[in-house]
Formats: structure tokens, sequence, C-alpha cells
């Protein structure tokens, strides 16, 4: 029996998944098990993989196999993934094999070098090695914005980002500098007037983690399917049928961590929950990463920090730590949602967040479109710094350019994310909100069924059937808004 | 410039080593870290890798590259890189893609379920997925010796100890069984006379853990390129750069967790100072598995357990567990050279070792010689080990034919490997001691570094550079002789 076009498609991309299956668990394990001498080894390991698949993956058969799927018939979800196959396809092709597979290498590189360069505030030693990465991720960026015809930059967005261009990305960024820096004052003086009481420490790593897994158990993570563990940069990695999260402790800071495995629950949840009927297929993948990370803000800030959940968590925290003065309830719950600009994003709260992500968003662009150079990262950083949150970075590289790894294996484009999530996750908790009646008695009861049901309904279960449009015009009755987080950091904050 | 013929075979090799890092990698994972609801996925990838690894290794054009190498102008080390490289593509082209796949799939599904059927002892369900792997066992081995012209089981046996036959095994058995049972009985009775004081416990995991990476220590591993983790089957896996050993805890028993880790440690060092001059090549591969038990056996057997060793190690457990009856020394050395019969191999006195092994030998090569079936494994494994051990285990599969794993995922042929190494362990540490007249001093000081140079000079840097009788002729005088252990055991034990 002739296989049709579309499934020698549907094959090729089963094999390709469980390709990326092995990379992404040899990827976890790199960030959070490996000893420091498997280094060169596994970057290796993983840059002939990403040749593999870059092969596998632009075969001219594969472009033949779409052209052909074209003209079968097919139903809505297989044109859905039809669509996606030859979006990865597309994006594939447009790259010479030796790219990349020096951009695989230059990032692992790069990455593992940080680990020890960070806590040494090595910048010299560091941008050497970013240097390298900025230099493929131009030339990349290059390639695909001849074949798109835009920008460099937008071209690195799409990638992240179907569909998301700087244009827009400038107009919402605009609306957020038009009242952000107004109410971020605003908070942080309506805070001032009271004084709160910090947590006192130590609390044991060993004990944070069980608090954490509490935690991930209260938001349903299925343990069947994923572990939590420890690494240097938190992510949520893995595979859908075994996701992989990760923290850091730090034993005089109790809510770091745990509010660290809340946001990560959002993304391993949204990985646990996407469809399954479709195996290896990329319409069964997350949509984008906006929308990833709109599920781990989801958990973290919209309910995480809400006061109802708050209160629901404390029994927990006191069980385990014991009392203290810092656990009063109505301290605490305002300990939770301070307002305190800082140096790392990763720790920030969600008022000032945006922030990081701006000054990030237009160093990125800038550095991909050849305006400046590495060399100026430091300085721009510090300026921008000053500027919006009134710290100074100059010679603090560490807690400044190099705190994060985003850049380290030239994931240039991917920062607004963090932004767009925090939009779309006030917009879908509105939506959630309107919808579930119930809701603020639910979370007291500790009961989060409808409103998972409904994140399941409106999200997870689609994967990428629908363009990001789509899916939040579905879900919330309207595209993007910036007005549903611009109400919520009001209702919260002022 | 064209490359050679040769140049071609070690580029591919060079790229099946790295695939073959992700997959090693993985399977680590799989025992060590992966929860149960990975484990579907995580068989497909893998064997989605062992059908990639098995095209590029069978590839027409390899037969080629090697029939045109053979005429290249080759140095002594190339010539038996290209030998090694003959031997992987012979044994590989003899099976078919199919066959590869479906030994891959049912390795996994076997042994995953495995886990959970051991604890519930139920054979009836291991027992149906046994029946799969020795189905597709008992192919792959009709298919060699064909090829081969060989018995079924001879051609198992020669993956794993390459010249090792089922004639010779058998006159190495003979010989042990003529000889061991007295052996055995004499060591029961002479240790019978004396009462010995059992460890008390508890003995906490994380303590025990300490204690065994202390171990590993003074053993030499590095842990700039390994590590130690726990798993229900202990192994050392990863690659050479990487070594990742494990082990398990039981509270209630000091001693079987740190000579497992003492034993891998021995597995470990083999691994990470083998060759690495010839990146990816498989000459720069551990020899054979019994040249590889051999150095877990020499670290457990030859040296841990020497009174000198175990002298030394006293410091450290008394320092961790704090003091106690046992643990003065003339007990602690007798407890830890106690000979008694048990059920659990891994657990087993390396004078009662052999019976488990001869037992398992006997019955894996009746399995895969199609004289016997899996249902009568059960009724085989009492009557040998009532003779053996006079132990029975009838009904309680559990400690019988359900402790190991190496037959769930079809590895036939690998059990005469330990009783081999444990010859060849014998007779190398006799040849080391011959070669350094200061060797019981130093190790009753610490210092293990003239031995460590020895194996380092006589084994380990030559990867597979040599036949294994080559190498052991080389390293000890003459080839493999069962005398040197059964004057270690007479001398140790009688």
């Amino acid at each position: 029996m002739k296989m049709t076009n579309y499934q020698q498609l549907t094959r090729t991309f089963l094999r390709l998944s469980r390709f990326s299956h092995l990379s992404s668990i040899a990827s976890w394990d790199m960030f959070a098990m490996m000893p420091p001498g498997g280094s060169q080894a596994r970057g290796e390991a993983l840059a002939e993989m990403s040749v593999l698949t870059h092969q596998i993956l632009t075969d001219k058969q594969v472009g033949q196999w779409i052209d052909g799927a074209e003209q079968e018939n097919l139903n809505d979800v297989e044109r859905a993934n039809l669509q996606e196959i030859k979006r990865h396809y597309e994006q594939a092709s447009l790259l010479p094999e030796a790219l990349v597979e020096a951009k695989s290498l230059a990032g692992s590189r790069c990455e593992h070098a940080w680990r020890t360069q960070r806590p040494n505030n090595d910048w010299e030693g560091f941008s050497q090695n970013l240097k390298e990465v900025v230099k493929l991720s131009r030339e990349e960026a290059k390639l695909r914005a001849e074949a798109k015809g835009c920008s460099r930059y937008d071209a690195l967005l799409d990638i992240f980002e179907p569909q998301m261009t700087s244009a827009r990305l400038d107009a919402l960024f605009a609306d957020l500098k038009s009242w952000l820096p107004d109410l971020l004052a605003r908070a942080t003086e309506k805070q001032a007037q009271r004084t709160l009481i910090a947590p006192e420490g130590p609390f044991p790593t060993a004990t944070q983690r069980e608090l954490g897994l509490e935690a991930m158990k209260m938001l349903g993570f299925d343990f069947n399917g994923g572990r939590l563990d420890v690494s240097a940069h938190p992510f949520c990695g893995g595979v859908p049928e075994d996701v992989r999260i990760t923290t850091r402790y730090n034993e005089n800071e109790l809510f770091s961590a745990l509010f660290g495995v809340i946001h990560e629950t959002g993304h391993a949840r949204y990985e646990q929950n996407l469809p399954r009927e479709w195996p290896g297929q990329p319409v069964q993948l997350a949509r984008s990463t906006a929308i990833h990370e709109s599920q781990s803000l989801f958990f973290e800030m919209q309910l995480g920090r809400s006061e109802a959940f708050l209160t629901r968590l404390l029994p927990h925290i006191v069980q385990r730590f014991g009392d203290q003065p810092a656990f009063a309830p109505e301290n605490y719950v305002a300990w939770n949602q301070r307002v305190k600009p800082g140096y790392i994003r990763v720790d920030a709260d969600e008022v000032s967040y945006p922030a990081h992500v701006v000054l990030r968003y237009e160093i990125e662009r800038a550095l991909i479109d050849g305006d400046i150079e590495v060399e100026d990262i430091p300085t721009l950083w510090d300026e921008k710094m000053q500027a919006w949150l009134g710290l100074s970075t100059k010679g603090n590289y560490r807690d400044g350019c190099m705190q994060d790894i985003h850049w380290t294996d030239g994931g240039f484009g991917y920062f607004p994310s963090y932004t767009l999530g925090a939009m779309y996750a006030a917009q879908l908790f509105h939506a959630a909100r309107a919808a579930l009646p119930q809701l603020n008695a639910d979370i007291a009861q500790g009961d989060f069924s409808a409103l998972f049901d409904w994140l399941r309904q409106n999200i997870w279960q689609h994967g990428s059937r629908f363009s990001t449009s789509q899916l939040i015009t579905n879900a919330t009755g309207e595209d993007l808004s910036a007005r549903y987080f611009r109400a919520h950091l009001e209702a919260r904050y002022l």
C-alpha cells in the first residue's frame, strides 16, 4: 500500500520527535546532572544530533511531500499539522548544515563556561564566547531575513512567536512605557508606608524541596510523568511524557525557590496536558514561547501570588518551617506582593519585570541588527537599568548582563515572550474569572479543578492547532491587549 | 582532498559514537532518573536510535570502505581499529533492521515492567514479556550462528567476549566444579567455628552515600567526569568522559552498597582511563565484558576485601557511624570476608559467586539453543540453587530468576563474563603483586598509585588494541588460567 505524501511526512516527524526526545533529555542532564568533564563530548553529541535532524528535516523529498500533501484530502487537524510542518521545514531549510552545527557547538561552549564565569564576574572571558554566538546568530538572522523579507531581528522573533513583529512589539511596549513607570512609582510609594517583617532563615534546602513538591502536588503536577531537580538557571525541559523542571535553593531565602517552582509548574502542566493523539506531530506541540510563558505566569503571578492562593499555601509553610512573625497572614501576603526593583529578572516582582524584558529586547535587537557590538552591552545595560529601576550594574556583570543564559546559546528573540506572556496571562485570568464565578471561593478552598479545566479546554488541549491570535481570541473573545495586564497590576498594587 | 577509505570509516565511527553518547545518557537516565510515565516514549526513542545507528553501520558503503581500507597503508593502531570496525560491521550487518528495533522495544518493555513485577513476585506477568525477548534473541542467535558457523549460544557469547566459546567455558567451569564445592564447604566449616558480631543499623542512606563517595575518592574516581546515583539494579553507564555509576541503599545493611560502589568504581576507572587519542574509534573502547568485570572485581574482591584495604577503610566507617562491637578490627575484617551462600548474586561472596554464574550460564545456553523454554526456568533455577548452595527458590521468583535484569533486554551470553572476570582479576593481581613488592605496605598506607599505574599500563590504556588473550598474556605472562583464582580463594578462605 502506497503511503500518501501526508503519511510520509507524519512518519518523518515522528522519527524526528524521537531524536528530539533524546536531545531534550541529554540537554536537561547537561544542566541538571552532568559533571564539568562531560561538557565537550556532550556538546559534540548534541551538535551531531542537530546536524542529523537538520538533514532529515531539510531533505528535498520533505519539500516534495509538502507540495504533494497540500493537494491531498486532509481534515482540519491534518491541515494545521501540515502548516506547522511547512513552517519547520522552511525555517530549517534556510540554514546551511555547517551553521547549525557551529551554533550548537558555540552555544554549548558559551553556556558551559558561563557556569564558572558568572560567579567570577568574568565578563572578559564570557564576552569572547558570546561574540562567536552573536556572529553565528547574525548569520542566521541574515539568511532568515532575506528569505522572509523582513528585518533581521524580526526573522528571529518569528521562530519563537510566529507572526509577531518588532513593529507590533514596539507598539505594545510603548503602551507599557506610557503607564508602567508611573504605576511602579506609585506602587513603591504606597508600599513604603508600611514596614514588613522579613522571613528569618535559615530554610534548609531539603525542607524547601519538600515544600516545592507539595506546591507542585497542589497544582496538579503529574509526578508519574515528571521530576523536580536543581540547576543554576531554573527551567522546564524534558518531553511532554516526562517533564523535567528545575529550581535553585538559597537557604536564606524561602520564597524565591518556591515561586520558581510554581512558575515552572505552569510550564509543566501545559506540556503534560498537550494533546497526544498525533504522536510526534508538530500540531501537538506548545503554540509558542509567549503562550508557554503565559502559563507559567498564570500559575506564578495570577494564581500563585493572589491573596486567596497565598492564604491556602500558608499552613504548609508554617507546618514545615514553624511559625514566625513574618508568617502573620497580612505580613506574609504583603511580603509576597512586594514591589521591589532588583537586579535579577527571574526574582523580579511582576510590576518591575517588564523593565528587565524591554531592556533586553532593545539590546538584543540592536545587537542582531548590527547597531551595537558585544562590548557595548554592559554600558547599555547599566544606562537602561538606571533609567528604569534606578540601579547601577557598573562592573557588576554577574548581576547584570551575565545573569541569564538565553543569549549564550543564541536564543535572541526569546525575551519579549516573557512580557507578552504576562499580558496573555492577565487576559486569560480575566476571561477565566468571568467564566467561573466561584473562582475565588474555589481557590480559597484549595479546589483548582475548574480553573485547570478551563485552561485545559481553552489552551492546553489545542497544542498548535490554531495561531496564537486565534487561540487567544477563541479563549478570551479578543486578540492580545495590554489593558488586562494594566488592570491586574492596578488592582493588586494601587 | 579526497579522504581515504580509512578516514571515511573513522568519520563514520566518530558520528556513531556521538549518537551512542546520547543513547548511553538516556539509558542511564531511564534507570536512575526517569519517572514511570516516560517509559514508553523513552523506549521508542532509544529504539529509533538503535535503528538509525544500525542503518549507518550496515550501509553497504561501510563494507566497501572496509575492503578498501584493508589495502591502505595503516599503522598498528589503525590496523587494530580497522579490525574492530570490521567486527562491529559484520555483527550488525547480520541483523535485519526490524529485529534490531523489535529487540530494543521488547527489552525496554520487559525491564520497565520488571521494576514493579519483581517486588510483587509476579513471575506470570514477567515471563510474558521475557518470552518475547527470548524469541527475538533466538532469532538473533540463529542468524549469527549461521553466519559464523557455530552454535547459537556461542554466537551470542562472541558479542561480549570475542573468541570465547562454550567449549572453552565448559572446560574452565569443569575445572571450577572440580574444586569449588569442596573449597566452599571447607571455608564455610572453618568460618562456622567463630561467631561474628553483626553490624547494627540503622545506617542512614545519606551517610552511606557519603561513605561511598569517600571510597570512590580513595580509589581515584574522577568526579570531574562522573557521578554516583541510585538505581534498582546497580550498574556503570554513561560515557568515558562522564561515567555514571549507581548503587542501592538498605538502611539495615552497611556493606552491600559500599562494596557495590567499590565494584562499580573499578568499572568506572577502566572507562575513565581508556585511551582518548582516537576520538570515537572502537579501538579506544573497553576490550570485553570479562575484562570489564575483571576491573570491578579487582577493585571489589582482590583489593577491596583484602585485610590491608579493609583496615585502611575502617576509620572512615567509624568516623561516620560511630564505633560498635562489630567494628572491632578482627571482627570487621572477618565479617567482610564471610562466606555465606545466599540468593542474590550481586550480594554473593566471591567463593559462592561462581555458583550463581554457572547456574545462569547453563540455563541461558539451554534457553537460546532451544533445549528449554521460559516456563522451565524457575524449576531449573531451584534445582541448581539447591545443588550448589542448598537454597530453595521455590515460589520465590523475586530472589530467584527475577533478581537480575540481564535477560530482560536480551543480554544472553553476558553472565559468564563475571566468573571469567574473577579469574582474570586474580591473575592480574598476582602479576601486579609480583611486579610491586611494596604493594601490601602501600595499601596499608592508603597509597594505591603504583597499583593503579600498573593497571593503567597493562590494561586501561590499551582499550581494544589487542585481543583479550594477547592483553592478558602481555600483562601476566600467560593466557587465562583458573589456578590464580583458586590460589587466591585458598589463601584468603582456608
